[in-house]
């Protein structure tokens, strides 16, 4: 074992506790606070572990999905979490505070690792391989699902409103017909009890 | 796409939310607060995805590593979180209150689902698979990096003494030699700093 490379990789795990501090804005469930990073990871995990069955076209190779998983948010300990609605300018220059964080977290390891770790997060963000496009299907199902549940509370306090909403979510149907239908149906109900603004 | 098949898997999420409010005796790296549940299986996670190379015997299947670290805590929703060092008291009732927790937890899948992750569970409590041996190396030496990286401050305050943290270590060698190694010289190092009382 070489420690200078077990230096690295342990440097990686220190900063990786700080996804624990970077806020999103979804709330849990109990409505007690906000939730981070590596919870939204963890939660997404057991979301894909689940839909899986759900895909138009099977996911060939699960130890990825579930790597890319782990890491897909851990550039947002430099970039911080973008929100999904965030306005046209934040959006405009996300991609590149993206790349910069992602270059910056990803250095720390040894560099066959960054690489490996690196392409794991590339291929989330382009999102056209079959793991990907589950990765991001329960991405983007998530916070949604966490939205319906408190009753719209996120929505109405940022000024989400439904077609903010069926847009974000009409990728999924190359993902999931099953899970963009049920996600449509989610939307709809949510209009009609109120908790997501027409 | 069977609704009431989704129905059950949309409870079993709804439920995992819960481990984001279990919390363990381990403190974040900024001392902030204590670490929970999900936050634990996905640092785990990233922790287990470092150390296979390290391992003493490879790790044939990635994919149900880290499925194993996504569920290997998701009981703890009922059963709580017992402290590594608990007296033998409730150490004694451990396995019964967590195989209790398990029925409980995965009988809201769809049964076959339910049968999966139980099996992945099981596996995990059971330690001898390569797999298994991996999650448990990632899930003792996480806490025991966050006690060495804050100065034993949890260490001092629940009496944990440098014997206490050696035997429960000492499953590690039969993991890999090299992360044994180097966690016992942590040990050492933590005891000469004054984090762990000899």
């Amino acid at each position: 074992m070489e420690i200078d490379r077990l230096e690295k990789q342990l440097a990686f795990l220190r900063e990786a506790d700080k996804a624990k501090s970077v806020f999103r804005n979804t709330i849990l469930l109990d409505e007690s606070r906000r939730e981070n990073d590596a919870e939204h990871s963890w939660h997404m995990a057991v979301c894909a572990m689940l839909f899986v069955e759900y895909l138009n076209e099977p996911v060939p190779d699960m130890a990825k999905l579930m790597q890319m998983i782990i890491l897909h948010d851990i550039i947002e300990i430099y970039s911080g979490d973008t929100f999904a609605y965030a306005s046209a300018d934040i959006l405009s220059t996300r991609r590149e505070r993206e790349e910069a964080a992602a270059d910056r977290i990803f250095s720390i390891l040894p560099e066959d690792q960054a690489i490996v770790f690196r392409a794991l997060w590339n291929e989330f963000e382009e999102g056209s391989s079959p793991e990907s496009k589950c990765a991001r299907l329960a991405d983007a199902f998530m916070p949604l699902y966490h939205n319906y549940c408190t009753k719209g509370r996120k929505w109405r306090e940022l000024g989400v409103t439904k077609d903010m909403v069926l847009r974000k979510v009409e990728f999924m149907k190359e993902c999931s017909t099953d899970i963009y239908r049920f996600t449509c149906s989610l939307i709809v109900d949510a209009v009609d009890r109120g908790y997501l603004p027409e």
